[in-house]
């Protein structure tokens, strides 16, 4: 299949969801599934779906739907998921520890070999077959085995300083969970942001707009 | 103030971020900020900025800028951040402690008074002055004190039965940690989806891209 070279950020951003659901699908042995299913499934529009698919080849056969394996083995390289990024991850409180511990043991594009955290209860901790290390030792760490990518789950007053040494020492990706604008510091960087206060707040105006509403 | 009748969900999105940067600026003393200055600390424009606030009412002054703590109580209050609606969680695991600490040590805007779990090493444990309770005992906790909301950090396996369980005891409003879509089978709900693993794949996709492209 020729990949085309290009797949807008809306389109990579339902990828996630296409992959979770059709590789439901295979393990459960569906072989085949038609648009209109998948659409009525997932809560998209049927022509939504075909648009999608086609950003990155098509594989639907008019009539036949979509071969689920193929599609999902599909979706998976141009995710990247098989890839296994080498990760470090900082701050290893209760967030800390629930995301690696998912990382480890779910998750194959990223391969968490380092959790560092600065309080003495914390470092020494064996969590998902790590030892939490001090966060001194990050940069040296870092130098000796280059990981690519750092999850933040570290304090809003302590991400700054951290981030600066990450940087530093040449990492430019992220998965955020702090509020510290990253790319809006270093414009170079890659940053998915987890925002659970901006989230929950959201909800929180939902519930009270629908109180005063009922 | 006159409060307008509808604000756009694109710009209820972007209140929470204004609340926080505010919430700082306050805490630090500033009382005035321009439109200008805001929108180059947060990233956005000026215009957008101004825009934003216009759509509840404005409080900006030419030449003077926004009144700070003004302008920060007022987001709250439209978020409904000071109301404490009463809330459950279910799923005391790294994931649920993590939140359950985190709502009742720094958001005002829910109260957590239910956490639950259907693992006998995990009931009976302290997590942020609450003891967690057993998952058969929900039905009856519920009736009695009235969440109306609840923040669901259990498996994917376990969490359709759960949400049947909640919706019947009559809890329409969800944060939903799972993958399961609730909105989609109950559309009567007000579900914010936090998805850890749909924004981990998509930064692994960028992160295999920027590979590819370097």
């Amino acid at each position: 299949m020729q990949k085309k070279p290009y797949i807008s950020m809306p389109v990579i951003r339902r990828l996630p969801r296409y992959y979770r659901f059709l590789r439901h699908l295979d393990k459960r042995g569906v072989t085949r599934i038609s648009s209109k299913e998948l659409s009525e499934k997932m809560g998209f529009t049927a022509s939504q779906v075909r648009q999608d698919f086609n950003c990155f080849g098509g594989y639907g056969q008019q009539g036949y739907g979509y071969g689920v394996h193929q599609l999902c083995e599909e979706i998976g390289s141009i995710l990247g998921v098989d890839r296994a990024h080498k990760c470090i991850l900082i701050g290893a409180g209760n967030l800390g520890k629930a995301i690696a511990t998912h990382i480890s043991y779910n998750f194959a594009g990223f391969d968490l070999i380092g959790i560092f955290d600065n309080s003495e209860q914390v470092v020494g901790q064996q969590i998902a077959d790590l030892r939490v290390l001090p966060a001194a030792g990050i940069r040296r760490f870092c130098s000796e085995n280059a990981p690519l990518m750092a999850i933040l789950c570290v304090p809003d007053s302590a991400v700054k300083s951290v981030v600066e040494l990450l940087y530093d020492i040449g990492i430019k990706s992220y998965w955020n969970f702090s509020h510290y604008d990253i790319a809006l510091r270093y414009p170079d960087t890659i940053v998915e942001n987890v925002h659970l206060n901006d989230s929950m707040m959201t909800l929180c105006y939902r519930v009270t707009e629908n109180e005063k509403s009922s």
